[in-house]
C-alpha cells in the first residue's frame, strides 16, 4: 500500500517546505519536490491512493507524553480507557501517547508494568508508550529501573506529593536520580511540596472552606515553586536528568529558567490549562445543577493558578523563549456524575484530574493564530520535541524517510467548535474546553501508514496502536 | 544531472537518519529511504552519479554569516579577495557566506552595495549574501535600509566603538533600530564601549605598553558587557531584533541570557576563537621571528578573553543553552608580512583580523568529539541557525526537497592536521590555528548540485557562487 | 549658653532611647540619662534653657544632599536663593543642604566653586556643603577635583545627558572615575542616556508632542536603566565608589541592586517625588488657569514614573531592603509664572525641576505612619546615611557628644497641612505638594545649639549657617 | 558606684566619636565630651574609678546569638558548662550569649526552659538569654510559643535534618511559621536537608569512607542552599521572619540575598569557622596521634565548605554587603579525648561542634585589620545587630545612657595569639583555632558596670550573669 500526501506544506521544527510525501506501508519512504521529474516516474499515478494536501500543513502526528488512561485513583478510575481514550486522541492530531504505569507502594513495580501491557494490549487506536510511576522508592524499585530500561521505559515519575500514596521522600527520591543517572534514564517530578500542603488543606477543612476554589488555595505556588527548586538541586547533586510535569506556576519557571542557564539538563512541561484557564475563572464558575462546585470540573493538580499575578502570561512567554519545552495534556478525566462528585462536601475527595487529549493539538495551533507562538514552534512543542525529550525520535516525530508514517494534514481555514456534542469523543460527560473555537481543523491523520481520521469520519480499530519501545532521552545537552 | 548521495547518515538540528539523498540540477529533488522500493525504480542505476556516504554524515553545506573579504580597513585591505576567500570557505566544507559591504562615514550606502556586487560578481566559489554596514547613521541611510531589504541584505550592521570611523551614537542606533522595527530588518552589533577603549589605548600607548597583548587589556570585559546591554536596552525601547557578532565576554552571554529569558529577540554569535584561545597564550605567544609581537596574530576585536576568568568555558555552555545561537568567523585575515607589521611599534595599528572561514566546520566538529556539543547542535550553530536566523532557510540550511543541493559529506573517521603546509588555503602568510588537529574530514562538498571538493581536490571555480537574495529572519519569537 | 533638651526619645538608625540632651554652645556635650544622680549636678536648673521634648522624637537634624539653589539654568535660575531655600529647609527640619557647585563648559571649576562661596556666603539660615558638577571633562578638571577634595568637596557629578551642557562622554566619565579612584572622591552620577533622549524629544516636538506629560515619555525608564548599568560597569572598571543621583525607575534599582550584591561600592538615592507621585497624575492634571500645561509643575529629570509599570512601590522596597540609601530631594523650584511658562508650547522648555526641600522629612515620616519603613529608617534615611555618606558623620547625622548641636524634635501626635498658604516658605508660587496631609510636625529645630524654629516661628538669619568642610565618604565597604 | 572609661574612641555601627563613658551602678548615665566643663563638675575626680581608654576602641560588650552550653548529644554534653564557657566568653569580650533550650521529642518545651533556667542560674559569669528548640512540632509546642514568648524567649529553633533528633517536617515547620507570624517570634532554622545526607551518609559508611574528611563530603552545599530555599519558601508563605543559623554555603547566601532584595525579612548568621577554615584544611590535617582524624576537631554541621569553590571569600563579601547581617559562633565545644573519639571509626558518630565563644570577637576584629570589613562593621555584626534581632537592644548592644553597662575596651595596638596554653579558658583539650594571630586585644571587659577582666586577670564569677528577657526583633523591615 503505497501513498502520496501531496502538495502540502511539510512543516518542521525549524522550517516549512511544500513537499510529497510517499508513503510505503507503515513507514515514510520518501520526501519529494511536488512534481519533480528526477525520479523518472509519475509517482501520482504509480501509487495507491492521493491525498490531496494542497494549502494544508503536513505536520508529523502529536505526541501527547503524558496521560492517565483507566487510572486508579482514590477508589475510582479515570473515565477513558485506553480505548476511548486513544480514540479521542486520534480524532485531535495526537498519534503517539506516553502513558503512565501506576506503581503503589507494596506495588512490584515489574509486575504492574506487566499489568498496564494487559491493559492496553489490543486496546488502542494509536500507538503508545510507558512511563513508570515509581512511589516510596526502595531497594527493589532501583533494580526494577534497570529492567524497565531494557524494556523501553526509559522515564519514571517520583512524587513530592501524595503522603502515603505517591510521595517519596528527598532521600528516596535521591537514590532514583543516582541510578537514572547512572543508566541514562530521564526523572520525571510532580514538584509539589505535600507535607505543607496537607497542612493547608486540613486547616481549610476545619475552617469550612470545602468548595472547589479552595483546591487551589491550598496548592499555593510557593508549594510548587520550592518543590521544584528542591527537585533541581537534588538532579544537580547527582546529574540526573530532570523533567518537572505540569508546570503551572511562573516561579517554578523561573527556577527551570535558572538552572538551564546554568547547562543543567532541567526540563518543563506545560500543558493547555495553564496556559488558558485560571483560578479566578474557577472561583467564578457556577451553574445551575451544580452551583460552585461547578468548578470542579477543573480540579486538577498542580492547580489552575491566579490570571492577576501573571503565570498563564509568563507561561506563554516561557513556551517561546524555551524555558518550558513541551505541552503534555496530563489527560486523567474524570465525570462530574459519581466521581467528581465525591467531593461535593469536600474538594480534597474531588478526583484530580482534566480531559483534554482530543484537544491539545488545537489548543496551540490557537496559539499560533493568536501570535503566541510560531507554527514551527507548535509543532516542535506538541510533536518534535516530545519525540527527542523521551527516545522516540527518527521514528516519531518528524516527517523523514523511514520514521513510522505517523502524520496529520491541518487545515488553518478550518475551524473547530470543542464542546460536548461538538467534537468530544473523550468518555467524560462534560468538557473542560466548552465553548473554545479554533481557527483551524485536523482534517486528516494517519498513524503507521493507515489512516484513522479523514472527511470527520473515523476509520481506526482498537488494537491498531502498538507499544513503543522508547530509547533514552535525545533531548540532553 | 542526478545525484544520489547514499546511504549516509543525514544530520539536522534535531537528529540523524540514514536515508539517500537525490540531487537533480541545482537542488535536492527527494530524500529517501535507502534500498525503498517504493518508488518502483533503482535510482542507483538510474542517476547519473552515485556518492557513497556510508558510514559518514551528510549535512547542509556550512554558512558562514560574518565575514570580510577585502575588507579595506587601516590602509590596507583583508588578504582574502572573495575568490580565495570562498575557495577557502569550500575547502572546509562552508557552501555560504554572508560577507559586509562597508560604508564609511561619506559613501553612499547604496552605492557600496552596488560596488560590492562588482567586487563578488564572478569571483566566488561558492554562494555569498551581504549585510551592510552602516556607519555614522544618517537619514538617507535610513532610507537605503527600505531598499536594501527590498534586495535581500535584511540586516544591518551598526558599531558602537570606532570613533570616526564606523561608530554611530546611541542617537542614530536609536533611529536606526526604529526603521528595523518597522521594515522588520535585523540590527547587528558591534558591542564595545568605543570611547572608554580609546581612554585606555591611549593611557596604555603613553605607558609604553605597545605589544600586541595591550590590545586585549585595552578592551576590558567591562566595554563588551556595558555595550552590549545598552544594544539591549535600545532594541527593548524601539523592538528590533538585535543580533551582537563577536560575543567573547561571559558577562556579555549573561547581559544576552536575561534578556532572552524575558522573551526580547535578541542573539548572540561567537567565534572559534573565543571558544578555543585565550589572552593568556597571545600573552605568552613568542617566536624567533617576531618575539613578542608573534601575538599579534591573534589581535582581533572583540578581543581573545582571559582563560583564568572562565570566558571560553562559559562560551560552550552558552553554545549548548542556546544562550548563543551560532557559530561564525568574522573573518577578516591579513599578513604578519607588511600587514600586521603595521603595529610593531604600536598594537592600536595592528590590522585586527584572524582567517578561520576554512576550518569553522573543523573546529566546532571538534567540540563534538571532546563532548562539548552534540552532533545535532553541530549542524544546528554552523548551518542551520544560520540559515533561520538571516532568512535564507528552505533554500540553504537544511537537506530537504527544493532545497539548493549544498551538501558535506563529513567523515567522522577520517582527520584533519590544521597549519600552513597542510590544510591552508586562506591568503594568509600564517595560520592562526597551526597545530591544531581534528579528529573528522571534510570529505565531499557540494554547492547547488556541483560537487567543489572530493578525493582532496578542488573541482569548484570562481563565478560558480551566486548572489543570495535573503528575506526576513525566521528566527524571531 | 546651655541647653538641656530634656525627656525625649532620642532616635538614632538602630534604636530609640529615652535621654536627656546636654547642649553647651554649639555642640553636644552630653547624652544622659533622664533625671540621673551620677553626675551630683542637677542640670535641669544648672543650664540656661531646657526644652521639654517628653513624647517627642528627638532626632538629628536632616540632611538633604541634593539642592540646587540659585541655580542658573536654560536662562533662568532656580528661584530659590541659598536664603530663601535655607529658610524653607528650616522651617521642615533640615539643617543642613549639600547644594551644586555648577560648572560649564569652559568654565574654570576652581573658579565656580569659589563664586558659590560668594553666593552662599552670609545668606544660609543652615549649614551647607558643595557637591561639584563637572561637565565636559577636561585635564584641568582632573586637576581642580584634587584641590577641591583638600577644600572640602569630595563629590564631583557627571552627566550622563544633556549634550553640550552638562554631558561628558564615557571616556571623559572613565577619566573622572580614575581619578575619584586615586583621591577618595564619590562620583555622583545623572544616569539618563541622554542621546537616546534627544531623538526621542525632537521626534515628540515633530509630532506636535507638547505638553507636559510628553516630558516622561520622552524619557523612558530604558534610558535610566541603561545609563545607569553603564556608569556600574564604568565604576567597576577604575574601582571609584559611584553614587547614583534621583534614582525613579525600579529598573534601574534593580541594576544598582544587582552591582551591590557583589559588593561593589554603589549607590542609589531617591527623591518623594519618585516615592508619591507618578506620571499618571501627571497627565490627569488640570487647572482653569494652566490646563494641561498644569503637569508642567513636576516636570523634573529624572521625570515621574509610570504607577501602573510599579516604580513607586519598587521604590519603597528598596528604600527597606537599603538597595536605595537615602532621600534627598534634588530641590531645584521654579515658578510656573515666567518659569515653567517658558514651555507653554514646548515641554522641552519647561525649566526642569521640583521644590521639596521644606518638606523631605515631613513627607518620609509619612512612610512611617503609613508602615512603609521604620521609625529608625527614617533617621537613617533623612540624617545618618546623607552623612555617612558624604564625609560628615561625627559633627553632623548623630546625636552625640562633640557632634554639632543640629537636633529636631518631631512630635508624631502633630499635624502638617501641606500648601501654598499653609506650610509654605520656599519661593515658589506653587507646591508641588499642595494637598499633603502628614500626621506628625517639625516642633522645634536647633542648628548648631541656635533654635531656628519653635512654636511655629522661625528665630533664625541668614548668616548663621556655615560652610561645611566634607571628608571623605565614611559609608564605602 | 561610678566609674568613668574616658579618652577612648566609642565606636558604633555608624562611626566612631571620642567620649567618656560614665557609668552608675549596672547602667550607663552619660555619654560626654571629653575634658567638657558643661557639666560644671569634673567628673574625673568625682567618680570612684577611672578608666582610661585613650587610644583604644570603646564598644558595645560583645553578643554571641548561638551557643550551647552543656548541650546533651549523642549520648554526651557539650564540655563546657555555663560557668566555664561564660567565662571564657567574658575573657574574649563577650557580655550576653543567647544559649538554645533544648527539647527532643516527647519532652515538653516549658519544662525544658524551666530546667535550662536551673541549669544556668547563678553559674553565668555574663548575662544570658535563651532561644528555644523546638523537634517535631506539635499543637502543645505551637501553644507553649505564646507562653515562651511572654517569658522572653522570642526566637524558636527548628531543624530540618537529625531524623528522630530534632527534625519538623514542612508541615510542622509551616506551623511554627503561622505561629510565629502571629506572635512576632523569629523563626531560626538549621537548614540542612538531612533526608539526603542520611543517604549520603550511609552510602560512605558503606563504602568504608570513614575519616572525618567525609562528613563534609556527605552534607554538601547542595543540601544547604535546597534547605535554605525551601524554608524562605514557607517563610513566605506564612509571613514569619525567618534566621538562617551557621549560614556555610556561597549558594545559600544567595538564596538569602535573593528573597532580601525582595523584601523578605530573611537573615543570615555565619560563624568564624565558615570565614577563616576550609575542607581542604580539614582533609590536609594530620598529627602525629591522631593521624587524618585530626580532622575531627572541625567537624561541625554545617561543615566547613571548598575554599577551592569559593565559599570563604564569598562569605566574607556577604558579611560587607549584609546579605548575612551577624556572626555568631555555633560554641558547641567537645574534647578530641572521649568525645571527638567516638566516631573514630565513623564520622557519623563524632559529636558535631566546634569551641569559638571566646574568640569570636578577636577573629573578627582581624577581618578589619586585614581589611574585610570596617571597623564600624565589626561592631555591628558582633553587637549592634545581635541585639537588635533579639530583642534586646537598647538593654545591650549600644553605647547610651540607659543601657546595661556591657562594654569592652580594645586595643588595636595589642595583640593576642590564639591556642592551648595561651588564650584559652574553654573548657576543651584543643582549639579549633590554634595558632591564630590577631593583630588587637581584649584590654577590659565590664558587665552591668562590673568589671570582668582587666590586666590580665579575670575578675568575674559564676552567678554575676542574669537572664535577659527579650523583647521581638527590632530588626524587622
Amino acid at each position: 500500500m503505497k501513498t502520496l500526501i501531496s502538495g502540502g506544506t511539510v512543516v518542521s521544527s525549524t522550517g516549512r517546505t511544500v513537499a510529497d510525501v510517499l508513503v510505503d506501508g507503515e513507514t515514510i519512504a520518501a520526501v519529494l519536490a511536488p512534481g519533480s521529474t528526477a525520479l523518472g516516474v509519475d509517482l501520482a499515478t504509480s501509487v495507491d491512493r492521493v491525498i490531496d494536501a494542497s494549502g494544508k500543513y503536513v505536520v508529523p502526528g502529536g505526541i501527547d507524553a503524558h496521560t492517565h488512561m483507566e487510572m486508579p485513583f482514590g477508589g475510582t478510575f479515570a473515565s477513558d480507557t485506553f480505548e476511548t481514550g486513544t480514540t479521542a486522541a486520534a480524532w485531535g492530531g495526537t498519534t503517539t501517547i506516553v502513558d503512565f504505569v501506576v506503581q503503589y507502594p507494596d506495588q512490584n513495580p515489574l509486575e504492574q508494568y506487566a499489568l498496564w501491557h494487559d491493559k492496553a494490549a489490543g486496546q488502542c487506536a494509536i500507538d503508545y508508550g510507558f512511563h513508570q510511576i515509581l512511589s516510596d522508592v526502595q531497594d527493589s524499585s532501583l533494580k526494577a529501573m534497570d529492567e524497565l530500561v531494557a524494556e523501553g521505559v526509559t522515564s519514571f515519575k517520583l512524587f513530592m506529593a501524595y503522603q502515603g500514596v505517591f510521595l517519596s521522600d528527598d532521600g528516596q527520591i535521591l537514590r532514583a536520580m543516582q541510578k537514572a543517572s547512572d543508566n541514562g534514564a530521564m526523572i520525571m517530578m510532580h514538584a509539589e511540596n505535600g507535607s505543607v500542603i496537607d497542612v493547608l488543606v486540613r486547616q481549610a477543612l476545619e475552617a469550612g472552606n470545602t468548595s472547589p476554589y479552595h483546591h487551589g488555595l491550598t496548592r499555593p505556588w510557593q508549594a510548587e515553586a520550592e518543590a521544584t527548586s528542591r527537585a533541581i538541586m537534588l538532579a544537580d547533586l547527582t546529574g540526573a536528568p530532570l523533567y518537572v510535569v505540569h508546570v503551572s506556576a511562573k516561579q517554578a519557571v523561573e527556577q527551570i529558567a535558572i538552572a538551564r542557564d546554568k547547562g543543567q539538563n532541567v526540563f518543563g512541561e506545560t500543558c493547555p490549562q495553564y496556559l488558558y484557564l485560571s483560578l479566578e475563572e474557577q472561583l467564578a464558575a457556577h451553574s445551575e445543577r451544580w452551583g460552585a462546585f461547578e468548578g470542579a470540573k477543573w480540579v486538577c493538580s498542580t492547580p489552575l493558578r491566579s490570571r492577576a499575578e501573571g503565570h498563564q502570561d509568563h507561561m506563554w512567554q516561557a513556551l517561546r523563549t524555551n524555558d518550558v519545552q513541551l505541552v503534555s495534556t496530563d489527560h486523567c478525566p474524570f465525570c462530574m456524575k459519581d466521581q467528581k462528585e465525591l467531593g461535593l462536601d469536600n474538594f480534597a475527595k474531588i478526583p484530580n484530574g482534566i480531559g483534554s487529549v482530543e484537544h491539545r493539538m488545537d489548543l496551540m495551533y490557537q496559539g499560533v493564530v493568536s501570535g503566541q507562538i510560531s507554527l514551527e514552534r507548535w509543532v516542535e512543542i506538541t510533536s518534535t520535541t516530545p519525540a527527542r525529550m523521551f527516545g522516540m525520535w527518527g521514528r516519531k516525530g518528524v516527517i523523514a524517510p523511514g520514521a513510522d508514517a505517523d502524520v496529520v494534514v491541518y487545515d488553518p481555514a478550518g475551524h473547530t467548535s470543542i464542546g460536548v456534542g461538538k467534537t468530544h469523543h473523550m468518555n467524560m460527560d462534560y468538557s473542560a474546553w466548552e465553548g473554545f473555537e479554533v481557527d483551524g481543523h485536523v482534517d486528516l491523520v494517519m498513524s503507521r501508514g493507515t489512516v484513522l481520521v479523514s472527511d470527520g469520519a473515523f476509520h481506526g480499530r482498537p488494537g491498531h496502536g502498538q507499544y513503543v519501545r522508547r530509547g533514552l532521552s535525545q533531548y540532553l545537552l
